[in-house]
This record gives structure tokens, sequence and C-alpha cells, in this order.
């Protein structure tokens, strides 16, 4: 058996502690797997007296993260501090300048970082490793640099957020509001007080950008995702989803187009019975469409401590056995820039919600200007009551529309023509078909 | 750059073609992923004239497989040949002898010889890897060998075979019988004229035995493995489990008990909703219930030219970069003799379907024998027909029973009692019940 590796995890919160455990747990079986004893020498954190929930007794403790990460007493760094900036950069940078492999769940700080990490960690001869950092437990970024490293991958889309995903199925299963589900996750804790990072899909964009850099070599280049949360989701439009055969989901939406790689977050129509859409509560989920595999979905916990810990501990086997690839599938230096596809030539289906006075000819009209452009409807149904039942003469009356595959520009020209044809007063609610 | 892998294939038919286009098509993207020109040099086939769907101008040609992989014209040695033993099992040993690595699709050679051909890989320093032998493209054996390394896991279950899972989704969607199902299956080429390798469940323990072997690191047993197959189920059943809101799907279920390792392969009753129970047609999944990640589902393409190509890619690319892992995860000789825990002490909920006559009574004694063994009933219903009407009188009426979680030789005892007590004379339908 080869020398121990000494590990040094860099907070220990929920997950540094589950990592702790685990390993110490799995100890024999990791020895048995990787040839290697694997035991945590040294951690650190703010505050040294605080109750944990592992035995760190007899390790090293330090509260400068960059020491611990230079520390001799340490071969591997584990980052679970969180941020892009701050210590957490830093103690990764001196980890790996140090020639120390490093291991983390900080998707923010890769998100922001990550090539010139992979550049000097591949200049160091040291492995940089982020299982953990995108949808917990799954292993994704193993399944996408190394499962299919013989397909050429068109499209990586998942439902990366649990707190959207736990949001939007309670509203579907129990007919409750949006505002109701976000107040509840946060009493049972899968919201934060401020929950915007979560909903406004910032979340799921920052792990999106990492799967696309794996998927399609591309420079990590979160800026460059169209991004809309799901805040203005109501009940009407899970419900007429219902109707129609298909549920709405948060996902992340990574492809290729002619005109360069798309990147997206937004609430997505998922037709029901397929895989993701039948993803429900806390769970994370990602299909890959991609050439030789056809598609592939994987199923599972994207969050918690023991499932985070799970993707972690699998990093450090790997490093453990010798492992090193390249962060990101192919070298730092040969990761292509990004070309952005314009959301404006996005290519799909619509679903498109319009609240419209019942009068005649107000059908006709939005029919209209959608067949101008080209645009072809699979349906057009009014929603939520009947037409004239107990309700005032020319009150508004929901209307949904469902397009054939289109363009993103010729769906919001014609929305603003019906705008200005006066008839259709409150803003139109656009949610996108995602194709199977 | 290091210098080209040079990769011999042995059996060129359909997988074996889409192997030889996929390195050709992603050469590039490959050698930029593993530092490696691929190239393939020499392939072996019976008929050397044969029309092929690649091109293979400028290789050399073997009729002897043997011949190919002790040919110092290649690095690596990728078995496409099938069967337990022959030309198959020679080959592979003969490269892995002359300590070239081999990547094989062939789960017969694993089950049979596996520990042994792994010891061998071991011995000569080489790899010896079957991403492809399991469930086609889904990287299942990668999964659970190191995605999941930091893991105990607790049970690994799955359709692995899609003939089996498109008879029973049509039998399901379309209310046909097994017979009807299995002609067409065969008509469009997914099932053997002879079915009985794939509808008898011997495929899908061949399957299980390797990822029960990966899972508990355990020698493969295929022979200890209780294998049902799926020609009793009838439109009967698939219809009840609709009604109770479950799908029978034939399942290969490997987990750990206080008795030793359970294997099995037989239909079973799956939760409705649960990731494992949509997936339809031909299509394969896996679900590994372990202590950290909790439950992971892998679903995807099971069999297929390109799918099967993909994962053999995979290994390929893997080999390629150097990684050199014991094949079972740990060391051969680490292999643990399985304990095979007994059928009959096999615990879990059933699905029990009796042909009783409608007299009075008749009920209450089935109950009643259930009830002396402890055997608690969540539900016992009539099926098919109401009583009484249009029939004749005393007629047998199909009964439904779903009990609580017990134990087979308990349920057996049970049936064995009612059977005596003579008011059933057909065999009862048993299906078990898979927890979530």
């Amino acid at each position: 058996m080869s020398e121990t590796l000494r590990v040094g995890i860099a907070g220990v919160g929920t997950v540094g502690a589950a990592v702790a455990r685990l390993l110490a747990r799995q100890s024999e079986a990791l020895a048995s797997r990787t040839g290697r004893k694997i035991i945590v020498t040294a951690f650190s954190a703010r505050d040294p007296g605080k109750e944990r929930d592992a035995d760190l007794s007899g390790c090293q403790f330090f509260t400068d993260p960059s020491a611990l990460a230079a520390s001799p007493a340490i071969d591997l760094f584990v980052e679970l501090i969180g941020g892009a900036e701050g210590p957490a950069r830093a103690s990764v940078e001196t980890a790996l300048t140090h020639g120390k492999s490093v291991v983390t769940a900080n998707k923010a700080l890769l998100a922001a970082h990550g090539v010139e990490l992979a550049a000097l960690a591949e200049q160091k001869h040291a492995a940089l490793a982020f299982e953990a950092s995108v949808a917990g437990g799954i292993p994704i970024v193993k399944t996408l640099r190394e499962g299919l490293a013989g397909n050429s991958i068109r499209r990586v889309y998942g439902i990366l957020n649990g707190t959207c995903n736990y949001i939007l199925s309670r509203m579907e299963r129990e007919g409750l509001s949006f505002e109701q589900c976000l107040s509840e996750a946060q009493k049972l804790g899968y919201a934060e007080a401020d929950p915007t990072f979560d909903i406004g899909g910032f979340d799921t964009a920052h792990k999106l950008s990492i799967l696309a850099s794996l998927a399609f070599g591309v420079k990590i280049e979160p800026d460059a995702i169209d991004i809309e949360g799901i805040e203005r989701v109501t009940l009407a439009d899970i419900e007429a989803a219902a109707e129609l055969g298909f549920r709405i989901k948060l996902l992340g939406v990574a492809q290729r187009t002619a005109d360069g790689v798309e990147q997206r977050v937004h609430p997505t129509m998922v037709r029901k019975s397929t895989p993701i859409a039948e993803v429900m509560g806390v769970l994370n989920a990602v299909t890959i469409d991609a050439d030789a595999v056809n598609e592939l979905t994987l199923v599972g916990p994207g969050a918690g401590g023991d499932a985070t810990a799970s993707a972690v501990v699998a990093d450090i086997a790997d490093i453990a056995r010798g492992v090193r690839s390249a962060p990101f599938g192919v070298p730092a230096e040969g990761l292509l820039e990004l070309v952005r596809a314009p959301m404006r030539r996005h290519e799909g289906g619509y679903y498109i919600r319009l609240s419209v006075p019942d009068v005649p000819g107000a059908f006709a009209g939005i029919a209209t200007r959608m067949a101008e452009r080209g645009i072809s409807l699979e349906s057009i149904m009014q929603h939520g009551g009947k037409r004239g039942a107990g309700r005032e003469d020319g009150a508004p009356v929901g209307v949904i529309l469902i397009t054939h595959a289109t363009s993103e520009h010729l769906v919001r020209e014609a929305l603003e023509a019906i705008h200005r044809d006066g008839a259709v007063k409150t803003p139109a609610q656009v949610i996108r078909i995602e194709r199977e």
C-alpha cells in the first residue's frame, strides 16, 4: 500500500462534518479501493471552540484556510468555505501553488475563476476536482468528463436547484400559490431568508455554466446566460400546463446551436412522463442529449450534507488512486472562447397566456398577429371560467396559446403587436417549451 | 502528447462498427481529452470479405481473435465477440497475458470468468474495462466503482433488459397479451427468435451479477440468483397493478441483508411516479440505494450499436489517460465470497392474485390463512367483473391481495394452506413489491 493521503478540510459546517464522518466510516473500504489510507489530519474554521458533528480530535487546527492549504501536514485540500472570492479563492490558489490537489464544492468560485484555477492545477500537476459543485450527489461531472468521453454533446439540461423544484412541485400538488410555497420552504429550511439566489435562477446559472464548459469544451461564462427565475410562475400556469400534459420546471439548459452555445435558465414546460418531468420535490436531475448515447438522465439528491459528501469523497478517492484528468476534460488552454447564441434566436415552442377582453374579434386579432409572423399554433384555449358564465360582459378571460417551434424574436414581435393593438392590457406570460 | 494508442477490435458487427466509427469521428476530441491519439490498427472477424459499416481500410486483418490479441500491432484489445467461452475467453486471456488492456461488452464472459480475468489483469498491470457489458450506454459501472466510492451500498436494482421492458410497456399501454407483444418485439428485432434468454430473466441475471460484485465487493455469482421471467405476467396483473398505483417491471435486484447478499430477478411491482416506474419501452434504468447519496437513478439506452459504443469508447479513453483501477473496484483477491441470502427469507410486500369461487366464506378463509401467519393485508379486492353480474353462480372471481411487508416463506406457507383448503384450484400469481 502506498503512503497515506492526508486531507485538510477548510470549513467544517454540514458538508465538512459529513465528509469527515464519511472518510472515517469508509476508511477500510476506501483503502481497499484506492490502495491508500485516507485520513483527515487538519482542518480550518472560524471558531475553534464550536461544537461539530464529526470527531476531529487529533487534527491540527487552523483559523486561516490559506495556512491550512500551505501546511506540510496535508496532501489534499478540501475547500468548503464558499464564495467566489476571499478566503475560498485565496486558499485554493495557495493549495494549488503548493502542488496540492484540491477538492471543492464551490460553484461560485468555479463559475468565476474555474478556468484559471484549472490552468494552475494543470501547471502544478495537481488535481482540481469539483463533483460536489453541481447537482450534489449526482456524479454528473464524472459522467460528462469521462462516462461520455466518446460523445459529441448536443444539449445538457436539468433541474439544478432543489428549492425551486420543491416550490413548483408543491404548487402543483397542493394548488398553493408561489408565495405560500416559498414561505413553507423557508420554514423547512429549504429556502434562505433572502431566497433571490435560488428562486431568481442564479444558483442554477452558476451550475449550468460549469456543465456547459464540461459538455462543450468552452470557457465558463456565467455572464453569458439568460436568466429568469420562478417568481412569475402562477398557479394558473401550473394548472394550464397540467391540462395540456406538461409540468413547469426551472431548467438550466445549455445547447449547441448554429449561432454558438445557448445557455439559459428559465421556467420551462416539460412533457409529463419524460424522466425530468417526474422529478418532484428537492431532487435534482440532469439529462444529456448526445450523438452516441442519445439520451441519458441522472436523478438524485442535489443538496444535503451526506449527498454532497458522497461527491467530495468520490473526488478524494480518484485523487488517491492517482487519477489526474484535466479538470474540464480538455486542458484549460484548449478550452474555447464561448460564442454566445443570442436568446432572440432561440428556437422552440412557446406557452403564452394572455388576459383578453371577452369581446368578439379578440381571438381573431391575436391569431392574426401570430400568423403574420409565420407562427403556427398547436392550440389556442380559453382558461379559467367559461365565457360569459356569471361574469361581467367583456371582462377579460385567460387565453392560452401553444405554438409550434418558432423563434424567440418572432414571438416577442407578435406580442408587441398584440399589445399595440390595445386589446390586451396586462403583460403576457411566456414560458418556453423544452422539446424531448 | 504521448504515443498513439493502437486499438484492435475483435468482432466487427453492429457494435464493433459503431466503435470504429466513433473513434474516427471523435478522433480530435479524444486526443484533446486523453493526450493521445487513438486509432484502430487491426481487427478480427470470421469473414474477411463481409461488407462492414465502418472504414477499416488500412487496418491489419485477422481471422483468429487470439492472434489479434497477441499482435504487436495493437496496445488495447476490444472484445466484441460474445459468449462465455471459446474465442472470446481465449482472446481476452491472450491479450491480458501479453499485458495489453482489454475493453469488453461481454456480460456472459464476465459473469462466468470475471474474477479470474480481473486477477490476471491486475497481475499484468493491464486494465480490464466493461462499462458496455451492463445497461449499454448508461455509465453504471463507473458510477458504482468511482462515482459512489465513498458509499456503502445497500441495494442496486434496475431494468436491465430492454426486450422485457418493451413487452411489459406495450402490454400496459395497448392492453395486449404477452404473446402478442413478444411476437411484435420479434418482428421489430427487439427480441430473438428464441427469446428465452431475455424473457426468462437470464440476460438480466448476468448483468445483475456484475453489478452486485461492484456494489458489494463480492465475487460474481450468477448461479446464486433467484430468477423468474416475465412469461407468466398477464394483462390482468398489469391492469390490477395500474389500478393499485403500480407498474410491473422485470427488475434485477441485489441487496445486502442480515443473511447475506440477496440477488433476484423477477417481475416486480414498482410504485408509479418513482423514476424507475416511468421508464418505458426499450430503455434501461438502474437505481442505487446507498448510505451517503441515499438514492440515485440513471436512465438511458440499454442496447444499440451507438449507445454501446459510447460505453466502449469511454473505457478506451480512460485507459488512454492511464487510469488503472481494479476492474471490480477492489483488487480481485480482496473480493469476498458471496454469501447467498436464501429467497425464502426475502422480506417485502406481495401482490397475490387468486382465482376464488364466488361463494360465501371464500374471502374469510383466505384472510384467515394469512392472519394465522401474521401476514397483514394492505388491501383485498375483487378484480375483473362485478360479483354475480351476469356470471354463473359460484364461478370463480379474481381476488387480489396486497400484503404489508412480510417474509417469502410465510407467504408460500399461507398459499399452500389456502390450496389445501380446496377452495382455490389454480396456482396463485405472486408478484413481489419493491419498496422505494
